[in-house]
């Protein structure tokens, strides 16, 4: 196996590296302990946000916590060559909220999309407390 | 967009789609609240286990918890397409134990790896308590 070199990645690296949006995984405390979901997301404002379906396993468990200001989940992004064996990763740790009514048509219009069928207006904002990522590079 | 309808999952099939092995991520109680990192994983004896570094960042975390029987973690596998917005998931869910020595032997034989450089000595294994998937796939 080539060797490799592993590296810290700043939190304005992390930041570029996550803003085309794409496929993140939510990370939360669910009845049945840790969960994690993936989710389509978009990089708005320096927060994450992404849409939901009301009502939906994620809604109920987020909801349960949500009115929390100190409930606390966990976003993943990454980008791994499988062949290569190298790749990064961004960590985002953080309060998560449900984005108010007036704000969801600005976010709606940032192009956040859910990919599941049915009604999806759930929006959730992470905004991150921690921002963390390691790159997994050839030596 | 095209219309698209979404499936839970049995445990039979989800066990099937994560068979392979490849990467994962792993969710789990950290210092600083919920915490997701990818590994590579396999599947044996219809547990995950993957290698991490002896006193990395995720063997302190999972190590405050690992004695306790009830140390539960999340697992989450996914392969979705970005162009067609369709995919699968599965989320295992269950306690995370280190394997113990005896064993380490059959679990590096079967082919276990981590990526990130280093003395990668500490194996995990999740025993799944609870294993739940979902299919979004083209009406």
């Amino acid at each position: 196996m080539a060797d490799r070199v592993i590296e810290e990645l700043g939190e304005e690296e992390c930041l570029r590296l996550i803003s085309p949006g794409g496929i993140g995984r939510i990370a939360y405390t669910s009845r049945f302990g840790p969960a994690v979901l993936p989710v389509n997301y978009k990089l708005r404002d320096g927060a994450i946000v992404f849409r939901t379906a009301e009502h939906s396993p994620l809604d109920q468990d987020l909801r349960t916590g949500i009115t929390d200001a100190d409930y606390k989940v966990a976003f993943e992004i990454d980008d791994i060559d499988l062949a290569a064996q190298t790749g990064w990763s961004v960590l985002i740790q953080g309060p998560a909220h449900h984005v108010v009514a007036a704000e969801q048509e600005a976010v709606r219009q940032s192009g956040v999309e859910a990919w599941a069928p049915g009604d999806r207006e759930m929006f959730v904002r992470i905004v991150p407390s921690r921002i963390t990522g390691r790159r997994i590079s050839p030596a």
